[in-house]
């Protein structure tokens, strides 16, 4: 999952300045968890001294440190940006960080709308000290429109879909792939989103596209990742009911193509995501279910197999067992589908998914 | 409808050169039907000297003319490239007469996805003489998330909807929006492609924005003009089974959150424009009623008023009296909905729309 990245492994150092914390930093915890490079370091100078895992659960022996150049001195080259903001703007109490990482020399991954380098400031200490940025949400300019390409025969896609923005979609996709490489397949990720990119050192921000290029981006990644795996297993972004993303959401599913997808859930959600004013409800699960198995086919010919929802990945965080244990029980009865939490019940509950996507869809 | 242009109405040039036939010529044609000012000229060197009418049907009295400089003469200040490209650049044969505009002085209107001043020679003939460009699909850069704003109360919003891209949702939006206007009523066009924008003097292409944002730009378009109309006829664009563009389709949908939808249907096309090669069917329109009213309830709570496809506007240029008669009495007879051509009908076909939106929106 590490192409992209250069030949020598990244030594990264997550800025989350003053917001280390798991509600705000979604992206330093995607990170944490899975990426392939180490990490030496979260930049938070409110915490530093301490242990990353004290603050977000992961990231046990990562310290946190108060200032760029600590993270220099423990080896960082990279400096990523572990928080995303509503709108998509630099944090203003970031940027002093930025500048000094750029004035040493270091490589900054950027996944925030706003592109590092149209602040002149931080322009100039780019010039002044040799450092780089990746914009990992700036999308290719050569794409193309979807619908013209079909994957290799034989490599089957899973697209994970939500009820909701941030519910677990890109854990939920990572944890599959390491649960079917368990199992001995040959399975790739394709990364659809800034935290995503951060971890696989590749893809493409599809809700930064241009809307005309959705589904063509979409396409061209699946069809490059089924040339080296037989099981593809695509990040989704938004809902199909999300009132701002859903075009977002459609654009993937539609240049995805899937073969089979899982639906996630935040099981403690009632009321959409940013929504709580409008007091919009979270549907119900085979209300989604339905919602995304007919969208999926409207794309293809009649006729065509439907592709299914085959499980139900569950996000249970901060519920007791019992509650969480109930929540994926009520999942499994109300959609007649494997219901797992791959995060509290580990290797089991994603095995329980990988299971499901294997049985579900024919070689 | 001509917010947006300045003062003074534009004497507008029309630029199909070497395309200035109904294949190719979607622009042109939308501008010189619709266009609340005056087209002086069109400016293809292939057909100097004849009329405009004899070669797409509309634009009587309106000369060919072979340059700019002949346009010039005859008083125009503005020169519109009147013809789209797959893949959205500017022809090449098209560059000369572009600079020569700007030479000019002249205001160029663009609505290609290429940039008129991304060309160095046209940059430069801009410089050199003072011509302006006016980028059509140059999305606003302060687009909101979609979701958050609730148009006027007793403004009702009607959205075309489409089995295809380029079936004609822009043209029975602007007829319905006269028939409405014939009835008393007070309507407002809402423009979301080059062509509408280019005739209504404002708008945003929502296929150029940037994908998270579609619904917020409908959303605010729609907002606005619900401020100065009691009806709201918003231009659709691609379809929810286009697998290219249907992400900006539902992004549309659920931007504009419709009280009611006219299904749109080219009645000679049975084959998605573009995916011949693949042999993509254009779905039946029961099936389309269907998969759009689902889709509108996607983003409202359980229990909203469903949102009705209320009419069909069918498009069947080229076809004989008998078997355009025959279609539009199929498509009624299939979703029991009253069903015209409104071109080729002409105010009564428009009427008929009409007539079938008052009656089921209530008040």
């Amino acid at each position: 999952m590490n192409r992209g990245l250069g030949g020598k492994a990244p030594q990264v150092a997550i800025l989350a300045e003053g917001q280390f914390a798991p509600a705000t930093a979604k992206t330093a915890i995607g990170v944490l968890r899975y990426a392939p490079y180490p990490v030496v370091a979260v930049v938070d100078s409110t915490k530093a001294g301490t242990d990353a895992a004290r603050h977000v659960g992961i990231g046990a022996g990562v310290p946190v440190v108060a200032t760029v150049d600590d993270a220099v001195a423990l080896g960082a080259d990279v400096l990523l940006i572990g928080t995303a903001a509503a709108g998509g703007r630099i944090a203003d109490s970031y940027r002093p960080f930025i500048a000094r990482a750029l004035e040493r020399g270091l490589a900054v991954w950027n996944g925030l709308h706003e592109r590092v380098l149209s602040d002149p400031h931080l322009a100039e200490a780019a010039k002044r000290g040799g450092g780089t940025v990746r914009e990992l949400r700036e999308p290719p300019s050569d794409l193309p429109i979807g619908g013209h390409r079909r994957h290799r025969d034989g490599a089957r896609v899973v697209l994970t879909v939500g009820s909701d923005a941030a519910v677990g979609k890109m854990t939920a996709s990572l944890e599959i792939v390491r649960a079917l490489e368990r199992a001995g397949e040959r399975a790739a990720f394709v990364a659809t989103g800034q935290t995503g990119i951060a971890i696989a050192g590749e893809g493409i921000s599809v809700d930064a596209v241009v809307a005309d290029f959705v589904a063509g981006a979409t396409e061209r990644m699946v069809c490059d990742a089924a040339e080296r795996a037989d099981w593809v297993i695509v990040e989704g972004q938004g809902s199909l009911t999300h009132p701002g993303f859903s075009g977002v959401t459609l654009g993937l599913l539609h240049g995805a193509g899937p073969d089979a997808m899982v639906l996630c859930h935040a099981a403690f959600r009632q009321t959409m995501k940013g929504y709580e004013r409008e007091g919009l409800p979270v549907r119900d699960l085979r209300d989604l279910v339905r919602i995304y198995e007919d969208a999926a086919e409207w794309r293809r010919p009649p006729g065509y197999p439907r592709a299914r929802v085959v499980a139900i990945a569950l996000n249970t965080i901060g519920m007791s067992p019992e509650h969480a244990r109930s929540e994926i029980g009520g999942a499994t009865h109300a959609t007649k589908l494997p219901a797992a939490d791959p995060i509290r019940e580990g290797v089991a509950g994603a095995d329980r998914l990988a299971e499901a996507i294997r049985g579900a869809v024919p070689a």
